[in-house]
């Protein structure tokens, strides 16, 4: 097959899986309010692949390094700088198109990248057989996946083995010749109702006494004993809101549990080698870090052309704290994008991966997780009160109050009111919504917390080279 | 009367005034689903006036200065920093005690304060009896009141006499001996729909050619045509949320539409005064900042609470780096407390008029502004990525999947996971929801934007002081 | 006596104490270049009480609370909010009039008022007369004292009693019933060389296997055993440099070594008492952070004056975002104000001594040693690169240059050239020279780390009850 | 000759050129105590050229492009990234190898480079031809430069014909056919003393006006009319310090004064063409600012080794907020150096000249400059109090207190005191020193100040790009 179109992906979520959103279990999820939005945001993933424009499709597909056959682009297992340079474009690029972050696959190649990479540095032939089949079956079935990491973890105090049962992270309870039972629940996990296939990763490091929890695996999403609980999103425009032609974009977070789930011995990728744990857990981050900094540069590129829209909307271009603030504005966006390109064009090589700079991965996260909160109050500064206060799309299309909407809601003479009211609403949803503020939240916590990537930028950044120039320089031998 | 009840304030609003919200004409708008919210939140304050504890009785009255009758302790005019800090606290408590802002006399008294130091400066004396006979009318009916302030501005960079249309800034179109008449919008006019009376006053500072544009006066929310335009809030808890006891509290934004409306001689406080246009916008500027710094300090208590909670509640209590977290938390809030108590004991003097210290309120406001988002980071932080993808209470009472909420969304040991999720669901509400964005952006706009404060800083601090000691510390004659 | 002359001071220094600087033991202090200025800085302590302004007079001095003889007034235990007052304002004044910082007795009555509120809280009749007794002795006799606190600490990360050797906190060696011998040194110690008395206090909390670490007593600086090791200041005026007329105001730092010092028990005020170590250290801390946000105000104040001098000469005083740094730079300087000035209105309590208010003190400290370096980088900023490399006195006073200088160095027409270098020069001083380097450092680490603020500002924030008003807004009983 | 040796470059420098400093004339500047360390400084250069390792030679010469002869490495145009990569690469490895900034040809070629690029532009052979062949001058002759750009600017609020005097910027006050006469002063000029040729660069852009301000030229150090007035460096070790073996390193700034300079035509490279003045002030401030963010690499590496070595020698090296501390310091030095090699990895062509990339090299100097303040902070409060109060190497060797000094001067039982005196000493150059402070204003002021990067930042980032994104977003056509 190796290509998919939307229909097919489609078709193949109607598999029986399990799922909850608001309190509700739900039958067919691709014909939900609200999970079908999201499945057709990971749709338009496979629309890329299938689209007539040729340039579109070339860089989302790629022929198989083996057979040549035509590949979803993410199924490329990067080898040096230019896989990385194309893999972060592409990942841009699907948002521009889309309007959406179509993460079908991302993550999922993020942990098996990952995977890869510790398989390697094992030496345990039996797990790079089963990653690189793996591979290839979802090659060959143009699988959507996602990527099971983060546990629910109880105590954050605690040790997984000290807590209060043993559950809150994800572990091995039973093991036979034919493979595992494991059982725990992973959270967080985006676009996991609209998966094929779920990759299982360990959240952090494990010790000795924790070898059941150093396990990794993919199963399907169908799979016995596995509960998808939603997160609920925004659901469709209302007739509230001024907005573009096209559905709102959306993914799905659920928290998965898995209740003493079979995995079969194929499928396992780690299975008690805790001395790994910690570079698995850190590879996949530095993957992930890297799709992360990607799909930001163009979410926030459009939230910056909301304040310069508003800016020149209100008559504000040419006044001087304005333009500092864009300046400012723009600076974050930019730097972002160069960190970004950086990462890909240094990378490191784990064997024959080619992994992002991981120094540079981690600035630039942190870069825009720690930053964020500025920048969306420099374009709320910009964009003015009337974000919190204005009225909406039923207000203008009453005939009652439409003419004084009309008369005095007018910013500079060159534009209209009602594309001075259609831009204020996209930059309500860009800083004023319920949105804004779950994109506050995960900017802070997806792809791991600040702390977590301090952590890493002291463990990569050269502190011994520059403790030798210091000692030259004090006259220390 | 003096002090009215809850029911008596209800009954007044059903006078036939114009109010839209989402598209439609409201008619009683104390049984309106939102609006209804709004104005349940502003009777608190009458229910506080008549509260059976006469701690708080009399704190929220006072003895009419000349009668000795209780009135209302928004209505006296501060005459020292005893006046200032009980009003501080009057504002605080009544955060504390209703959970919610009943702002149906703070901005309208801080209207009717500048209005009388301006009238005394201008020492024109029909203003002054205007301004009292004004206040006692409202003192004996004990009228809510809403401040209306920030006009529509067109574009932000041409004065007002240079739009496209002359009504970007409301203004004078009419003058006779009974009265003028006035035309204009003015917007985010807090509590407006709610109120019995609208004092206006003029946005910014008027120059000579913008005579008409100086104006100020008060008219009832039912004067012929007026119509308010209201922002869709929140409405009433929903079965996803869990939440406590008591409804919502939350005020009603509007824009008020002024279309040539008469006002009477004897309820006008300026009229074409241009030269005292400045000094009334920016007295109203501190005495509104006064209660905008008096009303924080609860809101980002209770915010900095959550923080406190979730540390707990996850186990975190004691880690370092959360630890540090807390104590920038605490000083956001304890320095904004320090300042706004600062303001209050250290007024400047406009004849008998005391004035929370300018400066000291300006920079109390810019603080909370300024550092407003990095506050809301550090608890969304330390709540962690549950904030975004919790699960709701329907979830959490379907019996399918309610024993793996119980089992894996736990955390220290020492608390219920249903307390645990019944603080995510508050953290939620204050730092990722709708209103949490919301609240970002009045934050930063509501009383003036940050630019604003920093103006008055400028103008209020001592520079020629400090440029003295240099010169000393120069040797400069 | 009461109040001594500056000559008397002066003459108690030739006393025989043992003072080291830049390698050389030095005979008389008072004739020392740069302990000379030291000296007569901290003397101008003792002109200001003598001054023939009875203004100043009455400030700097105070009738004996029992026999109304006037004492310096430093030696007033603060018994409310209006000796804290008083006390704020003369360090102030003590700066605005001295241009320097006269510290001959703050930090030690600092250490005094701790010394007698932990006697206090002890119970312990010996301690409370010791101190009382020695506040006697120096009020009569007018004595100048140093505030011995930190000491030298070794590896940091170890408690006293795991250090290499057990001398890296100074304890007691010996006791017998004439007092007790102590050993260590203590390090950092302001105006140390021209003191007449030492007060020595913990440097931290200690355990109770480190009780003989747990002591306070004072000492005259001629006492056996004791050599003060110097910091090097920078001297007096060169020829190179435009300066005021008078003498450049400093204070000298040592380390103070006590070899084996004999000190007699009616001069102790802790010995072992380790339980109380901690909240000795800790009352220091707040009086003598309480001193430091006194003595900061005027001290940026005056380097404010240089930005607003130099926007001035540069013809910038208009200029958009010249103007923002400016309001940056006044909010800095009197958001301390506001905070010292609370600090002192809002004292806690112990026993019969007023405290100044521990959180607010800490957050003032906080926010002058946090903000210090950015409030350095706005005057750099706005000062200009002619800070770095402007020319000296003597390059203006070379005929064949000058009028090169007078002719190039101007800035706005309205001042002189002249003027215009001695500005410059002024602002060297401040924020690009090796004085204000060494103000940076000693603004981060004098009266203890951020971290140490830190930790005040959370064990003093009312965080329960945010926890309570949390729980209420979460609905949790 | 092409490379020549380091005598052959001090020997050139004695030609009789104009010298003051410290209000003194210089002879002979080579053995002047601070000139001639500023030339020893420059001639590590020359050193380098000549290194026997081959490596070093062949990263600081390079083949001729048409002869193939060995030139200097900074006299090759750049053509493309991989230039730019060498250029950025030999000016780290200079400091590095030498420890000090060997500024002989940097800033003289970045003049050079955007002379290249704006002659190119002019389409005006006569220039392109001057440039040419004063490019191969230098290149043969091996000549040392400076770039003199900086006006001095009187009032800055004023155009440069506005002013008191029409020569606070420089300009032609006579031309004739062999050439032109200029007069003006140029301020801040990098190692001017120390060069052979001043290359010089209009300060801003320059309107039809000022069309006699807008010319760029070169011209020998000792041409008649021209005055350098130095500022005074730090001079030679001390016997106070610790330091290591080699003399310290430095630069020394001088302004220059043009009185009537003659310039022969083919010298000139821009003379009344004001429309391309602010094309080459922005390429010169483009290239400039890429060797800012080059050199600032090696130096802030140094500094980061300071508080590395500084939290061992302390025992701080595992304390969590020590490492909070040391993963934002080295965030701050990689940063820097991700954003530099991004700058050279994607330059913008003009023609055949390769620019380094504009955005991505403003975005790295304005993290330098806006960060370095806190950077510095950081240091500080790591190394801890001593840094200001620390005894000298005097101190250490009087055997009255050394072992005083040893004895309670030692950190962690890893390192001697010693070594931490010596360590801390270096710090202390670096973060608490009149050079440190020197370094902070140059970082501010030196390539521009921070305003200047934003406003380039605003020019070159891609709004428009933004705008079509958000009016996507928002339905608008």
């Amino acid at each position: 097959m190796g290509i998919r179109t939307v229909e097919q992906y489609k078709e193949s979520l109607r598999d029986g899986r399990r799922v909850y959103i608001r309190g509700e279990k739900v039958g067919d999820i691709t014909a939900h309010p609200t999970l079908g939005m999201s499945v057709e945001t990971v749709a338009q993933g496979f629309a890329l692949s299938n689209s007539p424009d040729p340039e579109v499709r070339n860089l989302f597909t790629a022929p198989h390094p083996e057979t040549g056959e035509p590949v979803n682009r993410y199924f490329i297992t990067p080898r040096n700088s230019e896989d990385l340079v194309l893999r972060t474009k592409m990942i841009q690029r699907s948002i521009e198109l889309t309007g959406g972050l179509p993460f079908g696959k991302d993550i999922g190649t993020d942990c098996l990248n990952a995977a890869f990479v510790v398989a390697g540095q094992m030496g345990k032939k039996q797990y790079q057989e089963n990653a690189l089949n793996f591979l290839e079956y979802v090659r060959k079935n143009d699988l959507a996946m996602c990527g099971a990491v983060t546990c629910v973890k109880g105590d954050r105090s605690k040790e997984p083995s000290q807590q209060k049962h043993p559950d809150y992270y994800l572990h091995i309870v039973d093991r036979n010749q034919d493979g595992i039972v494991v059982k725990g629940a992973k959270i967080h996990i985006t676009s996991a109702p609209a998966a094929n296939e779920i990759i299982v990763v360990p959240t952090r490091q494990m010790r000795e006494s924790e070898a059941d929890y150093a396990v990794s695996f993919a199963v399907p999403a169908n799979t016995k004993g596995i509960t998808f609980i939603c997160r609920a999103g925004r659901g469709n425009w209302t007739p509230h809101e001024f907005h573009p032609d096209h559905p709102p974009r959306e993914l799905t977070e659920a928290m998965i549990v898995f209740d003493n789930v079979f995995v079969p011995r194929d499928r396992v990728f780690m299975c008690g080698e805790w001395q790994f744990s910690m570079l698995l857990a850190y590879t996949f981050a530095t993957f992930h870090r890297f799709t992360a900094i990607s799909y930001k540069v163009p979410s926030v590129e459009v939230m910056a052309g909301c304040a310069v829209a508003m800016a020149e909307y209100n008559g504000l271009g040419k006044v001087g704290h304005i333009r500092d603030k864009l300046a400012d504005i723009a600076g974050y966006v930019e730097t972002l994008r160069a960190l970004t390109n950086a990462a890909a064009k240094d990378p490191v090589m784990y064997g024959d991966i080619a992994v992002p700079n991981p120094l540079i991965a981690n600035m630039a996260k942190l870069h825009f997780a720690g930053k964020y909160h500025e920048f969306v109050k420099l374009i709320q500064d910009i964009c003015g009160g009337i974000l919190a206060t204005s009225p909406d799309r039923q207000d203008w299309e009453n005939p009652d109050i439409h003419d004084y909407l009309e008369h005095y809601l007018g910013g500079s003479a060159k534009y209209s009111t009602e594309d001075r009211l259609k831009m204020i609403h996209a930059a309500q949803r860009m800083v004023c919504s319920h949105e804004s503020a779950f994109h506050e939240v995960t900017t802070v916590h997806a792809e791991g917390s600040m702390a977590a990537q301090k952590m890493m930028i002291l463990a990569e950044a050269p502190l011994k080279r520059y403790l030798v120039m210091a000692k030259g320089a004090a006259g220390i031998k």
